[in-house]
């Protein structure tokens, strides 16, 4: 895994850079070589690279931003200056704009709702955000719903830089030069190539014009480090900053507006590039149009060691496994694919396009996506679909952790020991499953299991070491060879956690779902959104009380500027009865179900079973999606439109309560039922197929 | 009010200077021309004084704290070097001392159990504590108890400097160089002077020797501005400091211990100086041997213009009022005592030696005893006994707030309401009368209540504005009249605040002690003991557990050092029925007597009754004193032993089971328990005193 990576991070390996398609003829040439059938599929999608970017302050005093990372003499790769990319945000808007500068945290919502209470306005400002607390492409998003004209990002060192520890190339943390790229695209509503959504980016696809695509940002973007930042942010005045929103600079954090007035201007490149996903298919040879699919993407936004290379090597190793385990006579049951994705890091880009071209495909064939991307030492991370709770946990009892000698479930399950309290640490004592994490996005699984319910699963190790070189020129070998898994004893630990979940999934009689910890799931949402409900109900009913009481006048300092919040109309009662209805048929359903298969276990008809099983996963799709973004089809499992990567669960339901869109959530629920009453109704169909 | 500040706070005024002798006789001149009564008297006390300080870094490079607060142009008094006591800790014990440096956070015993898991001692190390978490004598006591050699002090930014907001004198917040002085004695054991306990500091009085006194540090204590500690902090490496430990210093919070290597010298003159509490009296007309005294410091660290002449000159408005009603043909029924004490900074001088000098006339005399200190703006902070609670929410319906032309007592609730959640928001919205503060100590209310027995209020304004010249030479009239109350409107308000509340206690035909708030109190305190035995039996238990199943060899990370804590014995079971017995007695006898109280309003024997409401919080007085310190007798309220200010109730009980001496513990429940029932007995006997 060492060799794959000092080959694959040797150089900057961006979407439309040479060496990005050599790492991609590379592993096609590293594939066949071990005997396995593999292609490059391409694909051509719009990818901005800048060629202007100006961040400048121009009141009380001067400053220009420097918006370059430069290169550390021990760190060889980090001198490769002509191949990598600038520092940039990828789908940020072409502008050139000027205005008064406001401090706006994380950029959030509910930050939104402090300024106002704070009578501070972002119209016609530029706003500077910290990353953290979301998804950067909620940043300028949530920026321009509220009228600022421009937006910059930056990196706090509280968060990831000299306040977390020594930075680079001392220690594992941001440097002061440091900047984050990454991508502004609102991938919420929907991922891959902005011009062709929901079809693959072939040559001959139709294509919007740049002007129609709705996922670049309305507003131009740039992020910074926290060098070019600090005299930002000293330059404010106005209120100061909530503690929460502190960080880690010696300066008071003032919100502004002004007096800093700051010239920001972004234009970009915005040209067609060319993806090179490599397919490697290894025939199954009962079930072959049963398809198992393993991917990781192999682009970064410059080296990459970490992000994404530490997962893709795992992933080759896997390939190769199976490879030598075929030359000596085994062979997997059902087909299995390994796919190395292009384009991950601009927006899912390869697995979105090939999974938008082989749709139809997909629908019927695939099994099961199993992902992974970067990869540290410490804990198994797994996240996924929860009808496959049980065999990731089963598949964690049998793998070994490399610093511990215990199994890789058995530590993380004592270490949800020790850092859970009451109702949690009890459950991690006696289920006989840890949970696993539902998917937002952020890697991609998406398109597998937002777009085509797919079941899917999201695996990697971390929790030990620490990181601050995310997204830049430092995440590189000599960074990875320092500070990450440097023997790659968790890359084996990755590369046997997600070959044995493929193997199982390729060669179990009956495919490996379970349905009772999906129903316990589940039923848990359905109560977290009743009782969202109530939270928002409660919140109002107080505010508003305190409104009449005259909490707010008589409290606020009159030395300060405080704006009261509105009197709100209190939240209709909403009709949970079909939500609560689907969850109990389902939770019936499943334990008939798995007593079923237990009571018939010799005779259980496989052949017949598992087409159904396939198919659980598609059942909780709705093929109108979510609102306001019907590429997202899943009604249990979706990226937050205002969070982003982060998960929403029963997006629909959660998402318009959040919202205070009553009657959305009115119709919402319906919905999300039906998809549920029809996961139930499927497990109905299964028992009956069993016990005949 | 304006103009007594701008003479009391107009030169530095610590104890043994010219001034602090001016001030007194100033003060008592005031009260004679308003034609009172009144003295100076006078106690000779140990008041070190640096002969010499040094801190400085000698490896891995050299550096040498300035230790010295620059005059600021705009502020003239800054500018007073000469009269300016240098920045120390009083009562610091003289060394010379040199070692390998460890961050210890606050310095608190929990910091170090900490310090544990992470493999650090600071055996033979120099700590650097930051300000805050305790009262500052705290941190020298723990670390000498943990091995240190010697103590800083720093103030960090986070906490009262930059990070709050703009920095003095732009802002209200501490500068780069400004120290916070102040006495680091161990006045948890007794306060006052160190070489009489127990007894007052008169010219006569037997005294210890230096050697021989209890509360003088065991190792050297200096306490250093940020931007002397920064080269300090910076210098350290070894593990990172956990975050809630990090500060707002541009730099990684390292532990240590080295390679940083300090030197540090203390070396005080160890002089004897004189204390001019000023006392004037209003005697009483019909009952001149009850009581009722008020109370605030003059003496200052350097100006104190906030510390304490914001209080100072309030209660001397009272006085002028009081003697003006004088004038007008008032007169209190009982006698009035207005006492301005000196030395309340190194250690509650001046109180606490007037206290012990007159203890067996108080003892029989005081009603009460109500305290101030700094005043700012915003809202009423009411502490102390809560027979007396009932009362100050009385007087505080009465009292209109400045900026919001309600009473404060309503601003104090509406407050409440909005910050507090759940039943305590609901209490806040229903109870009669909103709870009052437990006292603890850092003001001269200690030796009334806490060595006697005197039911006493500390009473101010604050949560406006912030403030970081806390104990500099930057806490003037020039920052005063800047950044606090400048128009002296809640100087106003604490008169009136005060001067009621002595006005109701002079007059009152029965003393307004109520007890039904009281046993209340006390019921809750109890129910928080039992609850904290359960805690640490829990937590035990369940560390115990986690030792058994490998939880912390396994989430160690192997690249860090982590030393797991010993397995503890449980902690046995406590018999607290002899407190729930005397609770329930103090419910019932507290019921019993309001409602005699108001059955029998127009017959109640106020001249038999009164004797027995003074002796009511003697009741609460053990005459062998809490363990470890007798001088502190009040069973029911004390400062912490490892808290400093912080209050610790039900403190033989409360500390014992915090500290897990168990059959500490176990003694202490009947003696606690014994104080309530003998005021729960008391209460029955005034019941009959009414009754018959």
């Amino acid at each position: 895994m060492r060799a794959y990576m000092n080959r694959l991070a040797a150089r900057p390996h961006n979407v439309g850079s040479p060496y990005d398609k050599e790492n991609a003829e590379w592993i096609l040439g590293k594939l066949k070589e071990w005997g396995l059938d593999a292609h490059i599929e391409e694909f051509d999608v719009l990818f901005p690279t800048p060629k202007e970017r100006v961040v400048e302050l121009l009141e009380p005093s001067r400053f220009r931003a420097k918006l370059a990372e430069p290169p550390v003499p021990e760190d060889p790769t980090s001198s490769q200056t002509s191949e990598q990319l600038p520092t940039y945000n990828a789908y940020s808007a072409d502008g050139d704009v000027t205005g008064r500068l406001v401090y706006v945290n994380h950029g959030v919502p509910d930050d939104y709702e402090q300024l106002d209470r704070l009578g501070i306005s972002v119209k016609g400002a530029i706003v500077i955000a910290r990353y953290g607390g979301s998804w950067r492409g909620i940043k300028p998003k949530v920026a321009a719903e509220h009228g600022a004209l421009g937006c910059i990002i930056y990196s706090d060192p509280r968060d990831d830089g000299y306040a977390e520890g020594k930075t680079f190339p001392n220690g594992e943390w941001r440097p002061p030069m440091g900047v984050q790229r990454g991508s502004v695209a609102d991938m919420p509503v929907y991922p891959g190539d902005p011009l062709t959504p929901g079809v693959g980016a072939t040559k001959d696809a139709k294509r919007l014009t740049v002007a129609e695509a709705q996922t670049i940002t309305k507003i131009p973007v740039l992020p910074i480090s926290y060098a070019d930042a600090k005299p930002l942010l000293a330059a404010l005045d106005g209120p100061v900053a909530p503690e929460a929103w502190r960080g880690g600079l010696d300066l008071t954090y003032h919100l502004g507006a002004g007096p800093a007035k700051v010239h920001l201007v972004v234009k970009s490149n915005w040209d067609i590039k060319t993806l090179y996903d490599v397919l490697a298919t290894i025939p199954g040879s009962q079930s072959p149009d049963e398809w198992v699919i393993r991917g990781n993407h192999h682009d970064a936004w410059v080296n990459g060691a970490d992000d994404p290379i530490s997962g893709t090597v795992a992933e080759l190793e896997e390939a190769r496994a199976f490879a030598e385990l075929r030359k000596q006579g085994w062979q997997p049951k059902r087909t299995l694919i390994y796919a190395f994705w292009d384009g991950e890091e601009p927006g899912l880009l390869g697995s979105t396009e090939w999974v938008e071209t082989h749709a139809a495909d997909l629908t019927r064939h695939a099994v099961a996506y199993i992902n992974s991307d970067s990869n540290g030492r410490g804990y198994l991370g797994a996240g996924g679909s929860h009808t496959l709770e049980r065999l990731v946990n089963e598949v964690a009892h049998e793998i070994n952790d490399p610093e511990k000698n215990i199994s890789v479930w058995k530590r993380s399950q004592l270490a949800r020991i020790g850092r859970e309290q009451g109702e949690a640490a009890k459950e991690a004592r006696t289920r006989k499953d840890l949970r696993i994490e539902a998917l937002g996005s952020g890697s991609d699984f998406t398109p597998f299991l937002q777009h085509l319910g797919i079941a899917s699963l999201d695996l990697g190790f971390f929790g030990e070491g620490g990181g601050g070189v995310y997204h830049s020129i430092y995440d590189d070998i000599y960074w990875y060879d320092h500070f990450s898994d440097k023997t790659h004893v968790y890359g084996r630990a990755l590369s046997q956690t997600a070959g044995t979940t493929m193997m199982r999934l390729a060669d179990a009689d009956v495919l490996p779902f379970e349905f009772g910890d999906f129903a316990d799931t589940v039923k848990r949402y359905a109560g977290e959104v009743k009782a969202l409900w109530q939270t928002k109900h409660d919140e109002i009913e107080e505010r508003n009380l305190q409104l009449e009481e005259g909490v707010f006048s008589a409290t606020a300092d009159p030395e300060k500027t405080f704006v009261p919040p509105a009197r709100e109309a209190l939240p209709p009662h909403l009709n949970f009865a079909p939500l609560d209805d689907a969850v109990d048929h389902l939770s019936r359903a499943s334990e008939a179900y798995e007593k079923a298969l237990s009571t018939h276990e010799s005779t259980v008809p496989a052949g017949e079973l598992n087409p159904l099983l396939i198919e659980s996963e598609r059942s909780l799709l709705d093929p109108h999606g979510l609102p306001k973004r019907p590429w997202f089809q899943h009604m249990i499992y979706a990226p937050g439109l205002y969070t982003g990567y982060g998960v929403k669960t029963l997006p629909g339901v959660r998402e318009a309560i959040e919202q205070k869109e009553w009657s959305e959530a009115g119709e919402q629920i319906p919905r999300t039922a039906a998809a549920i009453e029809r996961e139930a109704a499927l497990l109905d169909q299964m028992t009956k197929v069993i016990e005949r």
